[in-house]
């Protein structure tokens, strides 16, 4: 029931035309447009300039064009996971601003770029091949107005590293660590800095990493108590809720 | 927002007292309530008989007491799962008419004898050890009101007192069978049927049963077509979910 | 030993040209057929209407249409699971009617269009990528002689999609539910309905999914009562066993 | 080497006392001290009012005891977790403004009631056996000064109880979301929100819930994204991640 | 049916008593008494000094007693598993000549002690803790009619001592081996002979032995050809399973 | 050390060229070459009529062809196991004899048909998915000297088939059974006869059949006791062990 | 056969009393033997100072009393592990030098404290519900000779901690570091020095800890190289090992 | 902060220019630096003659050879490890003296060919599937300065291969002991020597071998307490390992 039909049942309502055990009984059997104003509204005072997000894996090139096609009518920023050349290529043609990253298959249209942000984010990661997904954290946090940091190949084997970027480390509200193998740099992070740490389990490894399940079980028992995980490659997820604490 | 504040808002409308916008404005933040009316009223039409159920595991002797107390001021059959004794006691003392069942730790207040199942309902074991987490769904199915046939110690290494109870197993409307080890007898009881088939997986056995991980899978991927699975030892689950097919 | 060597050794026993103890000896060696006969005469009786099905994975072509071709000898209807173009190609050619399901690799020969199903059975899936899963329940179901009602996208993360096809939802006689990922939706749909809902989990979903693992447990546990499981991705299960309900 | 070491050796070089390769080598070994400097004063800035931690599982009374004491000596707040009626009892007697929480074993020191929180953090619980998780979480959210409310037995087979609380769970800047079995709850207020939500996996649940394995599957599969997960009955860790949020 | 009322009818056939139809019909409900016939005859023959099994675990006292009773009115040798000394002392009075083994809770009468093994059937155990679930074994091996040979704590990181016992390695027909940890013994034994080699997982180990489940694995990977497996800490089934080989 | 070394160390020592302290401290250094010889004997008098194998799996069509042109200058029989089109063209080409079953991969040449086996060996499958094993296990018993019984198709959801086939099962003197999904196939024929019962777990099946995982601990925890396992797949093994034991 | 038998047999080879062929056949049979010559020598000069280890867990005190009572006829130190007050106040009543570790349940006759270690061995512990563990390997790095440098609660959450350490650390020749949780300090430490570090996985921890399983698996997906592990809660293991590598 | 800068700030300090309080304030915010001087003489002094590592997994060629190149410049022994025949003809074109092993994908620059190794190191496989795994540790150890003996094929299952080499088995130094399958080859070494034993699970073998998850727990749980493990195919980190401790 959409507003229009809810005023139309309260006019009824006041000449009369519809009584008012009748005007509950309907009511009674729209349970979700009621709700769904509520939950609308409150997501349009909240959401301002969150991207539309759609999630490539499993869609054909036509399903994501027709969503994007949709979304772009009235979103001003679109971004679109694990996706492929394809649809890079026939969204390019379509929307030249659109951006697309190979490594981690992200494809973004950004076009409004209000920083929302309110302080730097971090995106760090512990090797060349956690890049990837802490790009698609990179990509996702930009375009949900973020101002990123990125620090990689920092892991806890060299941890001298780390320490080189502590100063730029410990400036960032909010960071997102990736990390596969025994995943202990989340834990290596967050006991240097007082900021909430995302960390993302990445499924790089060899033999015993069990495709990211070893470093899932590392952050997830992590000893710093500021870290929270998001599944295993997840670095939209990452940088998705990187970016909404750095709003607040 | 219960039904009275809604009348009275309608009232209101209908009187001019309330502006239709303002009263749009307050229903917008009322979802759940009209919800609630709908789910009430469509349960109650259907919960007829249903038995109130109290999850007794990890609740505390009064805090059961006491809910039950409330129950049964409304409802003709409690049943409370996974209880002790002394529960028990301090029931029957308060309610004369309460059975409690030590092997599965189940009691129940059955004061509404109406049958409302269609047809027979069989629940089979496999063997003895099993027979207490029978026990909890042939309670249950009970107080749901159904006419229940115990067949116990079938399992599929002595396949021939399964054929023995043929009979008694083709009249059964709803199946629901328990079984440890290795989960078998499903398999073999939805071959012989042509009727839904619950399985139970229980948590006997030793070493490899892994407490009733091996049975469960064997359950989920058993050949018969007609099999569908509930949680390790939850006899309850299965002499719920039977009772639901046998009134349909 | 089929019914005319019984009745020829009845004979036998009766003109007295085998002796009794002979026949005793000679019934005791054949307990199948005996068992045969009965089961064979309660699925006639309840079978009225079954399609014969085919599980296609892991048969080459020739084998499916050899079977096929047997079963539409005696049956109406015949549901091919998880086959490919190929068989489809060649079963069109020899049975126009044949209809081909790519999303879920189904194909159906549905002669006799009977309605058995006794009201109307609820197919709802969690997310589009679950869509296949879903379309072997529907096409199963539907082939079995359901009016079966398609609800789609609905996941628990966009609940109010869910609710509002509440209408849709409380109607239904049963309903199965595909989800991958979490796993949450059957769990959100039993809490809504009082009918048997039949969950199936789907392998959809990124890292921790564990190619349905995490849905698998998550419906296991539905603290909702009225939920049973059947294995990963067996779209053609769920439907199956909702159709059995269905006939109730 | 403290700062009294370090300054000692930098006048030894102004003197001359020291050459200046020689402080070279000295200041070569001595890496950490410097990093300490950095560390403390970076923490002391940002960790204002923030609680002392003492892990109170597998320690003894004794060594509680003193680390207590020594904590007390110069901070105002200190938290003890997973601890007992003992330490409760001994630590009352010395400071009597302790409070101790038997459902989850947490035991706090709260002197310094400043809120830091910047708007209402609630923690929400599915079932009332997920409560002492909860607890915990609330009585860390409290003690780093937040102003928490509290939401329980909102699980997602009533789901119409979590539409009843959708006003409350709307208005909070930040929640923590504590759920056993299929852990289904943090996706379905994910869903309803916009804000951050740290679920917390409990271990509550029968048979294939797998001490909780369940529920931390289902939530690092949420199909929410704004979800991040902690350890299995982690409610400290929640609750932690929670108000280091609320603060920003 | 048994063979009196499948007589009885049979003779009312040939007596013209009952008609050939109403005697297919009847002979067409009782598949299981056929079978029976057939099993029970069968299992005649080839059971000659097989002793009657009562598993005790998960069965009362009482149980046992009455089971036992009964068996041993027409069976000479019964075998109780995991039992305790409660029901060891009933037995012990009622049948003098009962014998209870502590170390692994088994009881056995052994009345008919004639030889069925063929030959020597020895019994390994790697180390002095896996002699419990050896001891089960050579017990049951022994009622069984078996001599056997028990070599101990010649695990594989001490080869030596396996070679030590070549000798009577090589003399046995059939061999079970119990080993826990890393479960190689097995492996090494079955490298070694010719013959068969059931071997029986222990959860004898730390850590990462995970109850047996290392052993378990290790032993089902067996390099050597002529192992199979049976359950962790399942000594009665590795005895049982070599007996029965023992006597071809 | 060969027999001529050692010879001519105790021609040596009867000369008196070599003192016996001399002759102890170089026998000391030899335990291999003497406990080879004990293996050797000890092999030649069992082993006869075994045939050689090689396991294809891992190897190149170079090596295999190699390994296999050593082998059969003193062996009469070979088998390959997981081998492929390539390397039984070569192989047919050298020996025309040679057979390959492309079903399962296996290769074999076999010139000394000599019967091991004492009695029938029979192999069951439970479902046509499961026959590439079942083959591999009837190529091993076949080529190791036994008649081979092979019933195929006769799984626990269709239990009427395999109690059509008692007559030809209860005759084996070992049996081989092999099943996947849930593996149930091998308790059912264990409780229907006496003999031992190898069970080999297959990896058909979908979703929670874990490639095999369900059927393996199924058979691990039969509840007939007269079952063993082997690994996954390995048909090999399984007809293996059994023809051992059949040799018996 | 000891060198007696084979001093005989070749004194009657030589004296001709027994013919070579008959000597070799003798020699044949005596595989052990040899190979026990071999391994007893090869071990009495590398084994040197090695104390004689008594596994406790799961031996009586009595037979933990007698094994060493003999052992220490012949050895100077004796070190058991896993054992309990009991066993400790026997043996000092024996063996008034005997030291019990109730921490961990160490107990050691330490006689001969010559150093074989050629450095110093480090025993790092993260955190201190880890020191149980730690100092099992302390307890047996120093009756194996070594000169153990103790540094605890060094865990990567505090990693300035551990820097503050670092002169001590990288003085060691060959470390052995103890953690639970996430497992991280092994790479923190492995990245720190170039010496050999030897992980010990603990089973502290909390939920997703599952027992050790999550340090475990952290430790062999370690990014450091020179990190090699053993078995969960095995400080006996790491400690032996260390100790073996500092005696090179 | 490299030297001339501590330098200029100390001679500042000494001059005057700058305050103590000043330099310390500075020197505060540089913990890196003054680590790093600490790490890389300390890593200079231990690390001569080791080889540069590039992980080639994950790497494309162009980064491969990028890295390459810049430490060829000042290293003389290379390593790239899990690479392909592209980057070794590249490498090739480039490093004529670059050698590839195409086996195990291992490719090294190794112009500094000094011993570093002080005795034997042994490299051990179990079978020959095992010996690309193998191959990587022989590869590593070489370049690391090892002299390597090469022990192939002396699996558990034939353990009198493995006694027929044992000369060389006990005259190594340190030995890497390579399996799959059941992994029980290293507990055989293990309990025949006495120096350190680095065992290596392969990902070799059939079904329940899981990937080397069998192999893994083999290992971990290994009864000879001179084993330490490394991941799944880890060659490179056993020999890496076992090369490490040679220098000792």
């Amino acid at each position: 029931m959409d507003q229009d039909h809810l005023k139309s049942l309260l006019e009824q309502v006041r000449s009369g035309a519809v009584e008012i055990d009748a005007a509950i009984e309907r009511l009674r059997h729209m349970p979700f447009e009621n709700l769904g104003y509520a939950t609308v509204d409150h997501h349009r005072a909240i959401r301002t300039g969150m991207p539309e997000v759609i999630f490539g894996k499993g869609k054909t090139t036509e399903q994501i064009l027709g969503i994007a096609e949709r979304l772009l009518e009235r979103a001003s920023n679109v971004l679109v996971t694990r996706t492929n050349e394809e649809v890079a290529g026939r969204m390019k043609a379509l929307y030249p601003e659109a951006e697309y990253f190979p490594a981690c298959g992200a494809l973004r249209v950004w076009r409004d770029r209000t920083m929302h942000g309110k302080g730097p984010l971090a995106v760090i990661s512990a090797g060349t091949t956690d890049m990837p997904v802490a790009l698609e954290a990179v990509v996702t946090a930009e375009v949900m107005g973020n101002d990123v940091d990125q620090i990689h190949d920092v892991g806890v084997a060299g941890i001298h590293r780390l320490f080189g970027n502590l100063d730029r480390i410990t400036k960032a509200r909010v960071i997102v660590v990736c990390a596969g193998m025994e995943g202990a740099l989340p834990s290596a992070v967050g006991g240097l800095v007082s900021c909430p740490v995302i960390a993302v389990p990445t499924s790089v490894g060899y033999g015993a990493s069990f495709h990211g399940l070893a470093a899932l079980l590392g952050m997830l028992n992590s000893c710093a108590s500021n870290v929270s995980v998001v599944n295993i490659d997840n670095g939209f997820g990452g940088g998705y809720v990187a970016s909404l604490i750095n709003r607040l």
